[in-house]
């Protein structure tokens, strides 16, 4: 009996062998030949996964979090207005942080928990005018929620503000062309579909984004997140002329490489469609099994983690059982209906029997719990999908 | 022939086979049961590693600039004064900082490079009064020098300001008493004596510390660096009852944990001398060799690397022959003199091995580019230390 579970979580999710093998190397000088060439390589590589050969890409020692202080802080000056399209808990971050920085913030907020916002709606905030930025939350970690970021994009292309996609739960699981649909920055943590423990925190600006951090007029109100630094170090690293400021997560930067590099070899198509096959399986099952979703439609849901309402007469006790049945899943975020759902991620490196596992054990436990269906229901559901055609 | 060279920069340092192991292991949840455990330990070992029983320990994703930006932005209000104590260019960095977050600064420098202030003089800034905090550079890791951290932080404590100590390159080597010695706020980064890859910002706040945090009149200007949202992480976690900010750097936290149970199991006081007896054999050799150091006298020179000069007819060729030889050391950083003196750190697990091995890969490279002295006298000098009672 195998002792290690499977970790099904939004993040951290499963690393690859040759991923956890890059980060227990004995670590090189930030300095080292072989280190200047490898972080040179995994700036390129971001280009390449974030699918926008115009970006300049920045791999900053951090959380998610730091990532949304990059973004908000360098691209927003005190007093400029910021359009947040509001889908939950890491949106309200996003606004808070923007905030923080001394935007002025709207929300055009969706009508209840796990929806989003209408485009409509978005149209109307942003004809209203006036807006140096809107920020998108791809998926909403917390819910599921996938928001239209194509079309949110379009939107803020036609009315000349800045698009920021928070693509936490996102980039390189869900499918995201960062040049071809005008994105102007998007950023995601490494410990997401990115496939690398936390740590890093990534991100990849447009033209557009650095022109408007050059033509500030007041300094950037925050040291470790300043681009003036952090510009000159990536420049540096990309050209093989490494340049101080912080010394990188060495380890880290090293996983990194390997894991772009095996995300480039699936190839960023092949990949996406995987996490939409495996994501239609597992959502099938859940379907199969009686329990909604907390996305209130089809169209809305995330394809790299899927959020259910536990069913009638099942609470958060089912967790337990599924765990000791070998899989690890999470519970629920959002503080409106936090104890009435919990969340599977299924990104990254996950397979089709990943999924199976995931809804084997589902199933054991919601049986341990009491729950009436007929066993096995989640699977054939689930393979129904996996064996089409 | 072993292809490993050895690393003896001022980080990162050479790091145990159980720290690496644990950087490379299968990422946990943020909320496993074990993780939780983890955590915990690390932040009450980070407290006896500072040696600051009353402290607040914080750890980070983030390079040790982020541990100075966390410092810098909790503690300051906007129009605080704040006092520098200049040794080169991490006190520079401070400055910076102090002053991106609205400090004004006036800065007591060193009358050249490689001395420090004199008590006197800073006591005289002091006395001019109105200061809020002062803040210290251990070692600066781009000239090796030690300031008197003890003597600074007595008047520190005499003229009532927080005292800020930058332990970068020093804690967990150099000497450093938290608590007893009145320091308010220390700081490192992981990469350095604390013995773990880069990636983490380590801080301990003292109650005075958290005070002035708990007092302020103005909200924290940084969103990723606020106490507000960590103090109640990091209590979480001690408590065995985590909570939810960012996601931590779950790899670096089990090796964090790793590194300070050996740390812990050395003894802070054994460590320390360990440190005293490995430099005064280190830098022994260096004088037998004829090189002068960057810190003007002895008692303002570093325990955890070493800032000699190049000998006359020697330039920073040589360090590419004591590569060959086997070990890697660092440039000069600081920018009045970078090109004519070199850096080797010797913090963390370094023994006497390792001490005998750059001495004998110093004089290799030094005999290859033609320096004349006596084949062997760096060694003996360094083993005269070594075998001393």
């Amino acid at each position: 009996m195998k002792d290690r579970k499977l970790l099904m979580i939004p993040g951290p999710i499963e690393f690859t062998p040759e991923v956890l093998r890059a980060m227990g190397m004995p670590t090189t000088s930030h300095v080292a030949p072989n280190f200047i060439e490898v972080f040179g390589q995994a700036l390129e590589r971001l280009r390449q996964v974030f699918l926008c050969p115009s970006g300049q890409p920045f791999a900053i020692a951090g959380s998610g979090t730091l990532a949304m202080d990059i973004a908000a802080v360098n691209l927003v000056e005190p007093g400029d207005k910021a359009l947040v399209v509001n889908t939950g808990y890491f949106s309200d971050r996003f606004a808070a942080i923007l905030e923080c920085y001394g935007a002025a913030v709207t929300q055009v907020r969706a009508p209840a928990v796990g929806d989003v916002p209408a485009l409509e709606e978005v149209e109307a905030a942003l004809k209203g005018g006036g807006y140096k930025l809107m920020t998108v939350t791809h998926v909403d970690t917390s819910t599921a929620v996938a928001a239209d970021v194509k079309g949110l994009t379009a939107l803020g292309r036609k009315y000349g503000v800045l698009v920021v996609v928070d693509g936490v739960c996102a980039v390189a699981g869900e499918e995201m062309r960062q040049e071809e649909w005008g994105i102007d920055l998007a950023l995601t943590a490494s410990q997401k579909a990115i496939g690398v423990p936390p740590g890093l925190a990534l991100v990849v600006a447009g033209p557009r984004a650095i022109d408007a951090f050059r033509n500030r007029k007041t300094p950037v109100a925050n040291y470790y997140a300043d681009w003036t630094q952090w510009l000159l170090i990536m420049e540096g690293y990309e050209a093989r002329q490494p340049r101080y400021f912080g010394t990188p997560a060495v380890n880290l930067i090293w996983a990194l490489n390997v894991s772009l590099g095996q995300i480039l070899d699936e190839g960023m198509d092949a990949r996406f469609a995987r996490h939409r096959r495996l994501s239609e399986a597992f959502k099938a099952a859940v379907n199969a099994l009686g329990m909604k979703q907390v996305p209130v439609s089809p169209d809305k849901r995330a394809t790299t983690l899927t959020a259910p309402y536990y069913p009638d007469g099942v609470d958060r006790t089912v967790l337990g059982h599924i765990k000791e049945a070998g899989v690890i899943l999470a519970g629920g975020l959002h503080p409106a209906i936090k104890d009435q759902y919990f969340r599977i991620g299924h990104m990254g490196v996950v397979s089709a029997s990943d999924i199976l596992a995931t809804v084997g054990a589902i199933e054991k436990g919601l049986a341990q719990v009491g729950y009436k269906f007929e066993a096995g229901v989640g699977l054939a559901a689930a393979q129904a999908v996996l064996t089409r055609q």
